[in-house]
């Protein structure tokens, strides 16, 4: 089946559905306008976005009284990061910036894909993280760089 | 003349000399082992430090009861960046990172040198900043990055 928007976004909105589908996507994929993918359950879907604003865990791309299907992105495995303070912050989120490391920056975490090569780089900073795994909601948006 | 050594810091031990000498350096220059240069009043000065410690703004190279010769940095034209919230501090470390910026983050700010294409990514973030002048008072620790 082919689907051009998102419909509504069960995070968002929570509603349950009696047959749900998931269409499950790399991190990266969210920022992708056309996807083909296959449901959990077996369903071809062809995602062809006119909107411009990228999709996020929870959208719902199609609905009919049969079915519902929804995006997700994957388990994957994660570094937590916790700055105490705002400086360990600013000195982490630099750190990772500088090796052009994705990431999803809160409050309260950061959050970027496990690479081992990092746990030094959150050593030098002093910063405490953990190894976990977790999905990741919303798209990074990446900003190139010039030498 | 010849000098190898930081004898004291008159930043962090204030004490008055009667004839007080300074050596301008570029913020880079302070991680420098070797340097020569004229001091404001007309003295030849080199310095080949052998300690490892970076030089810091506020460093006697060479005192005697006729002169006193001391570091500092050049007044320079930077942006003084303050962030709102430690999102913010996060969110603008990770862009000034991925430009490969040098700054200096502290609790209440981030200062960077001034360069005008700086200004759209703050504007981006969404970080308050001003335009002004400074004496970077120490070194930036710069760490190279792969690809
Ligand atoms: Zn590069
Ligand atoms: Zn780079």
């Amino acid at each position: 089946m082919l689907t051009k928007e998102v419909i509504t976004n069960i995070e968002e909105k929570p509603k349950d559905h009696p047959n749900r589908e998931w269409i499950e996507l790399d991190w990266d994929e969210l920022n992708k306008r056309i996807i083909r993918k296959t449901t959990d359950k077996g369903t071809d879907v062809a995602i062809s976005l006119e909107e411009k604003a990228p999709l996020k865990v929870g959208d719902v791309v199609f609905e009919d009284e049969e079915k519902q299907i929804v995006i997700r992105t994957k388990k994957e495995k994660v570094y937590v990061v916790y700055p105490e303070n705002i400086v360990q912050m600013g000195k982490a989120a630099f750190e990772l910036g500088n090796r052009h490391t994705p990431c999803l920056i809160s409050e309260s975490e950061i959050v970027v894909r496990y690479d081992e090569t990092l746990e030094r780089l959150f050593d030098e900073v002093g910063v405490r993280y953990e190894k976990t795994e977790r999905r990741f909601t919303e798209p990074f948006k990446y900003r190139g760089h010039q030498h």
